[in-house]
């Protein structure tokens, strides 16, 4: 069978960029040789080395290479070792490590929800994961369990031509920064990238289907979903009733595909399935000084040392803070027009201000004059009050003019009233620490060490990359 | 009776208060013996007059002198000529202009829905207008035909001691800026206070009453009300059952009655009663500096000379300008603290911004993505335009950052986009011809002719005055 044979009624214009597509990213015959012969020896000495422990255990290899949904050029293997549920976690944890430093002598630990072995082997990165078997849709010992029942559900549902469609809307997730499902990126997992092929039949049928999606889409594999989800996009995962598949994406991400789904129907385009890490450029300091004359509105910046956390927990902090941080500044009365927030070895909160500085008053509505006893209340309350105007009577309410606390969003971001915004935890400690507070023209000082992020600041897509 | 009797259960030190603005206020025997012994002249000579005619006519004496309702020291006194309908209307205002003439040789004609004479008699300001002898409930040829009306309804039922009441009211209403229903006050008329006194029954159940209103406050003391009436205060008109006396009353005005009708009842003093002209001060230019200075804001005003009209034409006018520029101004970015108009030679639209400048760009939502053919026109409305940042995506809409027509609200105002706002006609002529944007500290220049007017609007109370 060609690769074009089951794409029936799709335009030959598509078919022929996704054929394009297809070249660079289905792995060749000898990548899939050279995956199965390392796999092959990797599952031989993780055999031998379980037969030492006084405990069996089988080996399941999962993820991308074990369905045949990795794109070319990937080199990533991950291997889960089943022990009996009877083990405890701790012994579970001492065989987990010991056969993972055994097959990867050279890798070190890293930790999920167990501590794991990360390494390198006949050039590939491998992932050497202990975990228990338990069964399917019983009660998990931890969230890592769940893994080799997804692996088993796919395995019987994935075939050359799924795996096919599945390593393309890989690589236009990937390309249009919807792909991943961590907690900087919010977008579409591998395993949901699989779900939603099944589910539609191939790329296209996916692509069609999400450009009619009217959230919140609700897709239920297995007919078994048992609960609730506020989220808009719920794909219920066929190996555990209670759980949305899709939870971790942004309503941005889903708009996003959403978008890209239309645009590619319309005019298929290649450039759709670059990935960012081939588009990214570093804006320059002149760029910069352009961008900001033409705006012509005040953006800060909040920089501090970024605490040492994972991405996972960083990215999550840094948006609730910027947000906190937003919703303060809008309390006090100034104009927000847009956030980002950015990390590398240090981190920004990025804030960008209608105005830096608002009038020494504020206009404050009271009750209606008819609501007698609130009425009173607010009159008396400012009747001899000298730092303010009023009360004055405007329509059927009191009205005052009030002194605000603060005209300069500047000094209120150098002021300890930001530790009363909702930060993250370890963001708060960061700045209790020290931070530093860039007005307007001073952000250009931002370029070095984020000069991408302030393109996709200043240049904004759809892609949002 | 002495002047207290009739105010049963009401308290004391209100009651002193009261005692003391009677004092001041209610015209004494030697008044009320010239008052009437200059209407007796006037009518001997009207009627005389009127015999030289070919019709008959009877003389009506009206307002609050035919009432007993003036306020001591008050000169002024309404005379109307009632001529039978079949009359017609140029004969009508011929043997009117005449009658007055001939009775006011020192006075002018002014015009009202007819020409009618104002002049000065004995030290008396008379005014002398023609009507139609017409039937109470009748079809009224026009609104001045209602005064005969109002006054033979109110004579039976004003006697000295309501008199008394509507005098202290009225007083009242002076002191705290809501009496008067010219288009300038849009405050309570004559005719207005006396109907309420006699609905309530004296001064102090007026204010009781007032103080619970809970608008639409609905009288209507013939029970005869023919009309649906949009107003927060509704008084049947007891001789036309399709009138409100009160529709003319601002919801401003209603409110500050209910204001100070509580802070009179609570604690009564007689400065509720000083009128404006005896409390205005002149602003001057220290003091307008101090609260520019203060405020932080950005005021601008348009100044004009003053169409020739009448100020029932002017001052609505003004405010229907001020607020359209306003609206365009907020239509275009700029957040408006308060404004107002103010009129002498000159002509002020007076409009308080909370800043003179706006950043270049301005957020601009689209529709939800969801919504593809809105979606789909949003997007490609703004994908090549290169004046524009975006669309890119938050949540579920298409998002851009656009160009703003105006970044400067004085250019704004100096330019002829604000003939596209709704200008009042004469005032559209006016600026048309020319006009001067004062901007910020420009604005001291107002102190000279507008002092008092800047004194109401940088320290406004709750009377407004």
């Amino acid at each position: 069978m060609s690769k074009g044979d089951a794409k029936d009624g799709f335009e030959s214009e598509h078919q022929m960029v996704i054929e394009q597509i297809r070249d660079r990213i289905d792995p060749d015959s000898a990548e899939r040789e050279a995956m199965q012969r390392v796999m092959s020896q990797l599952r031989n000495r993780i055999t031998t080395e379980v037969e030492s422990f006084p405990v069996s255990a089988d080996v399941v290899q999962v993820g991308s290479t074990a369905r045949g949904t990795w794109l070319a050029g990937d080199r990533d293997i991950d291997i889960f070792v089943r022990f009996p549920t009877e083990l405890n976690r701790e012994a579970l944890e001492e065989y987990g490590l010991k056969v993972g430093s055994s097959v990867l002598p050279s890798g070190h630990e890293e930790y999920a929800e167990h501590p794991y072995i990360t390494g390198t082997f006949e050039g590939f990165e491998v992932d050497l994961v202990p975990c228990y078997d338990v069964d399917a849709g019983s009660e998990l010992q931890s969230a890592v369990d769940r893994t080799p029942h997804h692996n088993q559900y796919l395995q019987t549902r994935i075939d050359e031509r799924i795996a096919a469609a599945v390593r393309v809307l890989k690589k236009f997730l990937k390309g249009i920064g919807a792909y991943g499902s961590d907690l900087r990126t919010r977008g579409f997992s591998g395993y949901l990238t699989e779900l939603l092929v099944i589910e539609y039949g191939d790329f296209e049928a996916v692509l069609k289907a999400a450009a009619r999606w009217q959230p919140p889409v609700e897709i239920d594999p297995e007919a078994h979903g048992t609960a609730a989800h506020d989220d808009p996009l719920i794909v219920v995962d066929p190996t555990d009733p209670a759980r949305n598949v899709a939870a971790v994406c942004s309503a941005t991400n889903i708009s996003r595909f959403q978008h890209y789904a239309r645009q590619f129907l319309e005019e298929p385009k290649q450039t759709y399935f670059e990935s960012p890490t081939e588009m990214a450029a570093e804006m320059d300091i002149e760029t910069v000084r352009t961008h900001l004359q033409r705006r012509g509105t005040s953006p800060m910046a909040l920089v501090f040392d970024s605490p040492d956390i994972v991405d996972d927990q960083l990215y999550p902090q840094l948006r609730k803070s910027v947000q906190g941080i937003r919703t303060a500044l809008e309390t006090e009365g100034f104009d927000v027009i847009r956030t980002a927030a950015f990390a590398d070895d240090q981190a920004v909160l990025f804030i960008e201000l209608m105005h830096r500085h608002c009038p020494a008053i504020e206009r404050h509505t009271g009750p209606p004059i008819t609501v007698r006893e609130h009425a009173s209340e607010f009159y008396t309350a400012y009747e001899t009050d000298a730092d303010t105007y009023g009360p004055f009577i405007d329509g059927d309410r009191y009205v005052v003019e009030r002194e605000r606390t603060w005209t300069d969003a500047a000094a209120f971001l150098q002021s300890e009233s930001i530790f009363n915004a909702g930060l993250g935890a370890q963001i708060e400690e960061a700045l209790a620490d020290t931070y530093t507070v860039l007005v307007e023209d001073e952000i250009i000082a931002l370029t070095s060490e984020f000069g991408e992020s302030l393109t996709q600041y200043f240049e904004p897509t759809a892609s949002g990359v």
